[in-house]
């Protein structure tokens, strides 16, 4: 019997992966559950699996959630990041399900492979800001790191049983996400309400846009390189706009291993519990006779440019990837309120980008530091860039 | 160092073994060399690789061989299947490439197991004739069988790393041959010429027609049966016109492993060799962003009726594999000469089958013996048919 945690469990993986741990009541237990601020699921999900803790974001939503509870069914409840970090450190928990959105993920993973935890990995900020920490700790106390996404995965199954020395190379696939087939000059024009809209994925709205700039794979990319140990020049990146062959390995002989399936969650999330094994599920076979045909083709780098700051931030290391990441989350949030436009994304990010001097990271606390700093410097970029649209 | 042994070295699959080797001089090295008929490739072979012994089909063959070779460089001379038989044991020998076409490669590769060599299989009537013997011989003496063709290859590396017990199925793919759009009007009035002419893998005549009537994939769900020890009814068929995608295996979760690459018998013969390692080749990248598309659909049973009766024969199990195996051989060559039209070949396969009581298969002898039956029998048929025709 495994004991879960899940970090952002009434978000689409955390939801997802309650489901698993209901069909194989046999095999997972729910430990501890965190979310954010969607205070009504959490509280049906503590009356169904009953976890020892609960966390959530804010004290007054730790608050009204204790308040609706009954004596007899009450978990402790925490709030904050060190609510956060709390579960994730637990004594009885033995894998730590990382899905909490964007940089917020981090502290509370790291801190649960510090204490141990096996991490089944949703959370790819973590890899993309701290990747050399957080595999250097991971090896240090010799917890597993299994991805959770379906892209990772996907290389997690090709590489298994086959020898690392032999991997020539990794092709990552992506959807193109809704716009893959837009101008610059359409795409300057698309709203919050489109890029939501992803075309084969139903995902929560910061990665949904992320795949709609294709910031997602540039993120996962840097992942990818972390987590699988790849120069960056041994990651591809292809368009496969079916979604069903979720990513690739090439071996030195030109074989090439790839994982499918009918894009579901379900399947990466079974195989990051059940690992090496895969989990009976009730996920309808893919046939490929209905899908008939899989089509593949190089990204365009110029209608895609985050695609390419993350290509170009991993290349240029150290702190920069933290960069990357923290001004795409103020430009993404900055795009869902309607202040500025879909290509104002990668604009923003380009120009923190470079403001800033990159450097090593050394810990955890570095790596903090540039997120803020990140963050600060497109906040202030966005204030202009907003008053000069007024003007 | 391995010791290897070819049967079947001047054939297609023979001639691309021996430049993996010839690449790999580290690695491997040729101990003894089997032909039919190609005399004068043979002694070229025999003057680059300097092997121990080779064996010929004819006594006469060996005698010419023997006089042109000069009396340094001269190897042991044997001839017919005890001299297949004699290399396929030796001493020397640590593995055997199983490579001769047809029902002749079965004595001298059961015979190779017998003497605990590994096999490295190309010779599919082995498994199709006499599957559940040689699968337990092999147990028995602990020695491994590697199949060498694209699909089966394909199918153990995507059974790698990944537990037996969570398998569902496997998908074998199929080119479809020349034909897979023609009517059975149209297949009616096909000649030799355009049934050798395979779309995208270069092979040696009979399994090019065996490809041409999609027999060779009936063949091969035969052979995936024993080799991976599956139940028919987990083995799928899939047309794929670009023969990228060389077969897939389905788990329980939903995940499909396949292996793709650029159609080449370089890769499954590296990889029968170098299991589990993957060989570096000069075979060029699989680059699917220029295939572009990969397409999937279901066979049609009803034109290429050999699939159907190969599925059947395996259904009623026993001997009747074998029936349906020496009646297309007999079939095939037929039609090579041009004595019988290409939608004969099921019928006479068809008619041989319905003359045969299907019995169990206790022997290498039984199965033998039942592989001379088919071909009397088949060419007591073929000659009714073809008196019929003159009326």
């Amino acid at each position: 019997m495994k004991n879960i945690a899940i970090l952002g469990s009434t978000g689409s993986i955390g939801v997802n992966a309650l489901r698993v741990i209901q069909t194989n009541p046999d095999k997972y237990q729910v430990t501890a559950l965190a979310a954010g601020k969607n205070i009504g699921l959490l509280y049906e999900q503590i009356k169904r699996f009953r976890p020892l803790a609960v966390a959530v974001k804010e004290e007054t939503a730790a608050i009204e959630l204790k308040g609706q509870m009954t004596q007899s069914s009450m978990p402790e409840v925490f709030f904050g990041t060190d609510g956060f970090i709390r579960l994730a450190t637990m004594t009885d928990v033995d894998t730590l399900i990382s899905a909490m959105a964007g940089s917020a993920g981090l502290l509370p993973t790291y801190s649960g492979i510090k204490a141990g935890k096996d991490i089944a990995l949703a959370n790819k900020e973590t890899m993309v800001m701290a990747g050399p920490l957080v595999m250097a700790e991971a090896r240090k106390r010799g917890v597993s790191i299994l991805p959770i996404d379906s892209e990772h995965s996907a290389i997690l199954q090709s590489l298994q049983g086959h020898p690392r020395e032999d991997v020539r190379r990794v092709i990552l696939t992506a959807s193109g996400g809704p716009f893959r087939e837009l101008s610059l000059e359409e795409m300057s024009k698309v709203t919050p309400e489109q890029a939501l809209n992803h075309p084969n994925w139903d995902m929560g709205p910061k990665v949904s846009i992320d795949s709609s700039t294709m910031m997602n794979k540039g993120l996962e990319a840097i992942e990818a390189k972390w987590l699988f140990d790849l120069k960056m020049n041994q990651i591809g990146i292809l368009i496969h706009t079916q979604s069903v062959v979720h990513s690739m390995v090439e071996y030195k002989d030109g074989s090439v291993i790839c994982q499918m399936g009918v894009p579901d969650m379900i399947i990466p999330i079974s195989f990051a519990l059940s690992f090496p094994h895969h989990l009976k599920t009730h996920i309808p076979p893919l046939e490929l006779e209905k899908v008939g045909v899989l089509n593949f083709k190089k990204p365009d780098m110029k209608r895609f440019k985050c695609l390419h700051l993350a290509l170009k931030a991993a290349d240029i290391g150290g702190s920069m990837p933290a960069v990357l990441n923290g001004a795409n989350e103020i430009a993404v949030e900055s795009f869902l309120k309607g202040s500025i436009g879909f290509l104002d994304i990668p604009d923003l990010i380009e120009k923190t980008m470079a403001s800033h001097k990159h450097h090593p990271i050394d810990s955890i606390e570095t790596v903090m530091a540039v997120d803020r700093w990140a963050r600060d410097t497109a906040r202030s970029k966005l204030e202009k860039m907003i008053s000069k649209q007024l003007i």
